[in-house]
């Protein structure tokens, strides 16, 4: 099974156990609407890379971390989305799930993938318990308060952002929890793979600044401009676009070099250099003043 | 230290680490501000009277959990109370947590709250990472979907209810939750701890129908007449206030005759009694008619 189907049959099987039995169908639904369609899966993809770079000797809790990782990504986008956050109508290329289920079973929505994501890795002790615990712990303190993507969403209602910790939390910290996560699945230390995650964090950051700035919202599945509509900082507004294009290929130049020694190391640079030229933003479609 | 002391100083514990290093201020506060004054803490106190009965060998495994569960149900009192679902303005006596923070803040203390659950007794693991993993399980299978508290407010966007499913886990999935993480915690089966769980839950839902159609919304501190008001199904419209008081005790009866065998048996059962008391409303202040 190649790498994408892997990830998919492991997040179907995330929803499917969350749909078991007899479930308030709506909401079940919703679930499984809020996953579909699968857009790139970075985050696991890049969990899975790991994993295997590191031998993926336990793939049963490589395919439960990169379900649950994926999962809370997922959330995140269901909650930001709603009227209280971005108020957002799109969400790759269709309704978000406030705009076709209502904003009650959004919130639930995004609710029982952050429980379900738990869940899927408290599984995982059947296979190896301190791992599985582990991976909850990692997991937990890159999504919740005081350092994951809640606290970086937190952020926008100071009145005073420490920008720093804004991005670290808000971009930064799931792709931390991807590095860290596959080396946890497969048994090794999560410690040296940190800056590995953070650096392809800081890469998406920009990047996401970029096209949020080129694309319009047809490209991007949802609305475009909106770091300039809402005045939130962001890399073109400081550094240009040719500035911050040039920063994106500065940081994953040095997300490669962070990779710690590994089995699969090679494969590993591979994959940050592909996901490097799917991040990087090409000729815009309709560029706006 | 007292029951109700160290139930405080888990939850303050937990709080506590949701706020440390530089967090956003005003989510880091909102925080504390969902989680206090405390109310009875029934549910924490039914898990760590569980484990006491069950031995308590490992008090910081029943701390982390009653905490854990607690951080759940004020995740859940947060978000029920916005507007999309009871829109409710008072909580405990006080503002709730989106009248005093706003929607944003609120969606994301909710979140936080939930994802800090799983982080405390991840942090388990250092004692014990099986009964650690177990607790992670247990909690998510009882607060998201299919049959968790999530599953429960999911039912109320359905429009053929399906009442048992529907009572069983809106009220009823926490406090099998108290009764089986208490019995993990102090590493016991959890399994024949379901039906005392269970039948707390039930006793607890007819109470609290008594109490939304006897008390006015000062004694209750929340909006009162809600169910009447949203056509909500309830005991007291299905039975009469007396018939509704008559289940009541009868649920209490069972709930005592189901304890399971263990060390602190009469104990334990002191302490269902006392609840039954607390639960059982009272001459109203103002019953409406």
């Amino acid at each position: 099974m190649g790498l994408s189907a892997r990830i998919d049959a492991a997040v179907k099987g995330a929803i499917a156990s969350g749909q078991s039995g007899r479930p308030p169908q709506k909401l079940a639904s919703a679930l499984e609407y809020a996953v579909t369609p699968g857009g790139a899966r970075i985050r696991p993809t890049i969990l899975m890379s790991v994993a295997m770079a590191c031998g993926d000797d336990q793939p049963a809790l490589s395919d439960a971390a990169a379900a649950a990782l994926e999962l809370i990504h997922c959330a995140s986008l269901v909650h930001d989305d709603m009227p209280c956050f971005d108020n957002a109508d799109m969400r790759r290329g269709k309704l978000s799930v406030h705009r076709a289920y209502g904003e009650a079973l959004a919130l639930l929505t995004g609710d029982s993938l952050i429980v379900l994501a738990f869940e899927r890795l408290a599984h995982g002790a059947s296979v190896d318990p301190m791992r599985a615990a582990s991976l909850v712990l990692t997991l937990a303190r890159r999504t919740g308060m005081p350092g994951g993507i809640c606290a970086g969403q937190g952020w926008e209602s100071e009145a005073k952002i420490d920008l720093s910790a804004y991005h670290q939390a808000k971009t930064g910290a799931l792709f931390v929890a991807a590095t860290q996560m596959g080396a946890i699945a497969a048994g090794q230390d999560p410690e040296p793979w940190e800056e590995l995650g953070a650096r392809i964090g800081e890469a998406f950051q920009v990047a996401d600044d970029l096209r949020d700035a080129l694309y319009d919202e047809v490209t991007l599945g949802k609305p475009a401009g909106q770091d300039e509509l809402l005045g939130r900082p962001n890399a073109v507004a400081e550094l240009g676009v040719q500035g911050a294009t040039k920063r994106l290929k500065d940081i994953l130049g040095g997300a490669i070099a962070s990779i710690p020694s590994c089995p699969g190391e090679a494969a590993l640079a591979n994959m940050v250099r592909a996901q490097a030229e799917r991040l990087t933003p090409v000729a815009p479609t309709h560029q706006r003043s």
